[in-house]
């Protein structure tokens, strides 16, 4: 399982910037806002409402250089989550502006997501997500990534 | 829009038995236990759960006369939802023993689903939803019910 | 129940403006990408992630008029849906582009949402949601609508 | 980040027994039919939906050793999650019968609950996930244990 990168957090942080865009550092930033619905009884938001949002951040982490998913698929390639490991920090709260934060570490061929989940305030949780990639109809691992995937990784990595 | 069938509820309203099985006036019985991620910020069940709650005991009343979902869809015919009317009286907490009771009122090719949710003490939601037959590919009505459905449908309705 | 605004549909519908801004016709725009999350194995929207889109859309547009759900929380008023039909016309699917529009119909201390969800090529739900005010602890039903509230609903109203 | 058990799975991995119940060896087991709403459109489980099956199973494990979770709330206590590793083998599909086990493995003031969630044929998931107990109100870490908490984790250790 990967590690979680918690070591290197308050030095890699970035300041709370609510808008959909990709940083210079490699953190594409995807704002929420937190409705009822992502809600449980304790009034703060439920620990798997978070896998919405981070989910959220990828795709359009992706689009943002040109990869849309619904192509992906519709080319019949898949990206299954593998791995997922989650801190939980602080919670978020109804009505709070939260930003969730994604950079994309590639490693052959696995997608490796790191996350930080942020209100302006406090840091909420980090994660990592691992992708891979699999025949759509087959479900069986590629041994290989396409090579519109693997542009779009160059292009959010700078490689 | 069916109408609901509000004004017919008090003496229709069966007894509460947690167990999942056909009535001998129609309605199955589908229990469920409420869970933190049922519930939001207000401490009861959030509006929008009730629907998961609904499918499954329409799944489950379809089963229990031999018609599994996923066959259905295996011989390419789908059962999206074409309407849907709730009326929320009161709201099931956390915790709650709850009995999803659904009567199957089918109207030609229509399948019109009739619910009444309710905890021990209290009717918490009327309902009724509208289900077509399309075909899974092409997303267009069908005419006429699979046979195998119309078997279902006659089973449940004692026809 | 509310009746659908379904007659009148064609000569409403405003073109499609994926923002999130108040219209001068009263309709305010929601806009929604859909991701997997959003989407059942029939590869289009599951029928209750509208729920979620249509709560986030009233959040929004009250908040575009300087009224916030938490506020009303912590001011002891909670606004439950107490009804809610809904046709779904046709699917939005994976990947697409979706507009949530939704204009306040109030009635006395009733709070109705009609709703209009669209494709850029299609009109895919209608519906309408209605709210009321209740105590928040008690779930009480409130004889009138907490003052900020009605200021908030004349501003979307223009009355 | 508790490690996961992968390197015993096989000589741990119980028959399969599609029943609410304690086992002898510390599992215990909550049956979950897979409906619609818990897929996507890959046609298998969304990988999030596997978060509220785990977080069912903890509750009526708790619960078949008389530890309801609405009254932990009661008396002040909350169970928030704080890590959370998930591997993902095998996607379970719609109808599929699956198998959520869990076990309590406490450590001090935390509790490690990890997972084996199978269909009949395939291993499907594994997971531990960590709670901590908090104060309702103030979030803020317990250090200690509430004594009814204390009772049923023995009850369900053993010890």
């Amino acid at each position: 399982m990967t590690d979680l990168p918690s070591n290197t957090l308050s030095s890699e942080i970035t300041k709370f910037e609510p808008t959909n865009e990709n940083q210079d550092d490699g953190w594409f930033n995807y704002p929420v806002h937190v409705y009822p619905h992502h809600t449980d009884y304790s009034g703060v938001v439920w620990h798997g409402t978070y896998l919405t949002w981070m989910e959220a951040a990828r795709v359009e982490c992706l689009r943002s250089v040109g990869m849309s998913f619904e192509e992906l698929i519709g080319a019949g390639v898949d990206l299954p989550v593998a791995e997922m490991s989650l801190r939980y920090h602080r919670s978020a709260r109804m009505g709070d502006d939260v930003l969730v934060m994604t950079k994309l570490v590639p490693d052959k061929v696995r997608l490796n997501w790191e996350y930080q989940i942020r209100t302006e305030t406090d840091l909420c949780v980090t994660a990592v997500v691992t992708l891979v990639a699999v025949d759509f109809e087959k479900r069986k691992l590629l041994r290989s990534l396409p090579s519109s995937l693997e542009g779009a990784i160059a292009k959010l990595t700078g490689t």
